[in-house]
């Protein structure tokens, strides 16, 4: 589904941008893109700066006018300063990558379009976009490098194209160990931990049972907020019986003393 | 707000990447860059892709340990690759920025660390991060340049800032004491917690020095999950005092025995 969404770039100046650019993309599992009148491709900088994603650099489409590049697009988005002479719908990079997501699933194409390193887009190639793109930048300083303004908006759309695959965002591969160490502990668990750890704290003299204050609710508010699992669980009474042996004299270093 | 999270980047390779991270930063409204031993520092080639940032990099700090780095930080996220044997709690760029933008309201100190280009950070140097961050990267393509990483996750936050600056403030009204105890402990404090920690546990025969196995590291986990407060530090400090002196024979209940 991510291949119907191009990327292209008009009037690169910089070979290391378009490979920064391919990078990028490919990070984000994003393929297709689409180069109108580069100032010079293909290159050895650009190849360096893919760092690997030569592929969409062998496969980029070189063109000489954006409409080719737009050829078959149902969607053009363009990226833009803020302040425009004519107002345009404007979306930030997340609404940009929702609307993409919604216009592929619907079958339809989608382009991307960056323009020039130092001029962004013409006013006549904006108003061949439907909706313009604002990277919120600092007004002070807002004009960002290529590439990683391509990171930012192909990085929306891996997050929004995560969301609607239904997969998360975030997927630790975990081994079998760490399966169980990701098996949170149960309440009455915990429960029985308080009641060993508030015993201890008085062996050790910490915790005067005459004046209790606050003590064993603070660290029933910190261990709760942790989220134990069954294995730390395990480290944590193995260290108050150690401690309890060692307070009463039982300990292994102490018997080799 | 913004200025008290921080950049730090882990010997770094290509003065370029911290040239073009500089950019990026400045392009968020981020301007704190801390640099753990840069191959090459300060450079031309860092200047030329600041493009304009370089107000940033002349006050970048150049240090040579990363716990210099995180003198302060109260809240350290690591960037990280997706497989790591010891699981760790993960966070997506947006959780990461939203993280860091509740934690510096509190009062907090964020640092943003990034590892080398190739190698990423070490098992060790991520044990000293509370969270790990994972760009969500297409698992066949999955390492980012490094300036593009830093745009992502700077992009993120400044997001999340854009978004709390609309928001009404929140007045929840705290007591004089919670406050003081929602003050987030350091991560110099932290480690010092740990030295501490690790010494009491050898102390009462729990930790054995020539087989540590990945007890602290689970125990790092556990405790840099748990968002400890300078309060609840100094109950941790004081149970790990109190159980060298019953381990020492010196504890009052001891005494009173």
């Amino acid at each position: 589904m991510l291949d119907r969404i191009r990327v292209v770039l008009v009037n690169t100046s910089h070979p290391g941008n378009i490979g920064g650019a391919a990078r990028a993309m490919k990070n984000m599992g994003l393929s297709r893109l689409v180069l109108v009148q580069p100032e010079e491709f293909p290159s050895g900088e650009a190849n360096a700066r893919a760092s690997g994603a030569t592929d969409i650099l062998e496969a980029a489409q070189v063109v000489e006018t954006l409409e080719e590049a737009l050829v078959g697009c149902s969607l053009v988005l363009g990226t833009s300063a803020r302040d425009r002479r004519i107002p345009w719908p404007l979306l930030d990079p997340r609404e940009c990558a929702q609307q993409s997501l919604e216009h592929v699933e619907l079958g339809g194409e989608v382009a991307l379009v960056f323009g020039r390193e130092y001029a962004g887009l013409t006013n006549e190639e904006l108003q061949r976009c439907q909706f313009h793109v604002h990277i919120p930048s600092d007004p002070e300083f807002s004009s960002l490098n290529l590439a990683t303004a391509v990171q930012v908006l192909s990085y929306e759309v891996r997050m929004a194209w995560l969301a609607q695959q239904g997969r998360p965002t975030k997927t630790a591969k975990l081994e079998t160990t760490a399966m169980l160490d990701s098996v949170p502990v149960t309440s009455d668990d915990l429960e029985l931990y308080y009641g060993h750890l508030e015993q201890t704290l008085v062996e050790i003299g910490f915790l005067d049972p005459a004046k209790p204050r606050h003590l064993m609710s603070r660290l029933r508010r910190l261990y709760g907020r942790a989220g134990i699992s069954k294995l730390e669980m395990n480290i944590l009474r193995g260290i108050l019986t150690e401690t309890q042996k060692a307070a009463r004299g039982e300990s292994h270093k102490r018997r080799d003393d």
